[in-house]
């Protein structure tokens, strides 16, 4: 089965959704596409996410692994205290229970490739003792959004 | 993690392999580069592969499902009985079981990532009665390389 992209980095017969769709303000200029939900032997979730010029995923960490592939624009990521620029085609990983969030540069879209479990918990999100943690380290404290 | 790709189609501290360890006569023009091979709840492998222009993968078939995003050139593919065009961004799912190959068109490279179970089994060539069966439907007959 094809699922053709449409234009630009939209899927036919794929819905465009708020980023999370309980809302809130620890996110910022961010949209999801699923492309794929599978089960049996590749019970993984295929999504894609485009943040903004300027925008952020939610700072937070979770169980479940990520597997990220850029395919559009640059940015920069956290996973756990390490800052990387990111560009097109780069993988990025974050391992179980590692702080994590996604910037787009000023001028620039990110859209990334997120494959993960089909069945995975909930994200949490820093509370004040975690947040004072993340920011001892000038880069991480400079960096985050939260 | 951050596996940042070092040049146009290549990773840093990624080998490039041939398609199959095993070598052949079934595949034509076609490399390898395992770009994360994960266990836990993200048992996944993400893998991509580069058919050079008029290539093909072998066509086979086998229990594990394959799930694959197009990030270079055009080409089309076979999944069942149906012949596609591809090209960027599209995802194509290949469902346990099912016949498929990949072709680059003439003039194109066709590059794509692929994600499957970590743990899978073997991939299944067809005997004579399979390519009989499939060589009854024209489009397929004149698509297939075997």
């Amino acid at each position: 089965m094809v699922r053709h992209r449409r234009d630009e980095y939209r899927w036919e017969g794929v819905d465009v959704h708020p980023y999370k769709e309980e809302g809130g303000t620890h996110f910022k200029s961010i949209t999801r596409q699923t492309l794929f939900h599978g089960d049996g032997d590749l019970a993984v979730e295929l999504r894609y996410f485009e943040i903004a010029p300027g925008g952020h995923s939610t700072l937070e960490r979770h169980e479940h692994a990520h597997l990220v592939t850029i395919i559009r624009g640059r940015g920069q990521v956290l996973v756990g205290d390490e800052i990387s620029e990111v560009g097109l085609y780069d993988v990025v990983t974050v391992p179980p229970f590692t702080w994590h969030q996604f910037r787009a540069t000023k001028g620039d879209h990110l859209g990334f490739l997120c494959v993960v479990s089909s069945t995975r918990d909930k994200a949490q999100r820093p509370g004040e003792t975690e947040l004072e943690q993340l920011r001892s380290s000038e880069p991480v404290s400079d960096f985050i959004r939260a």
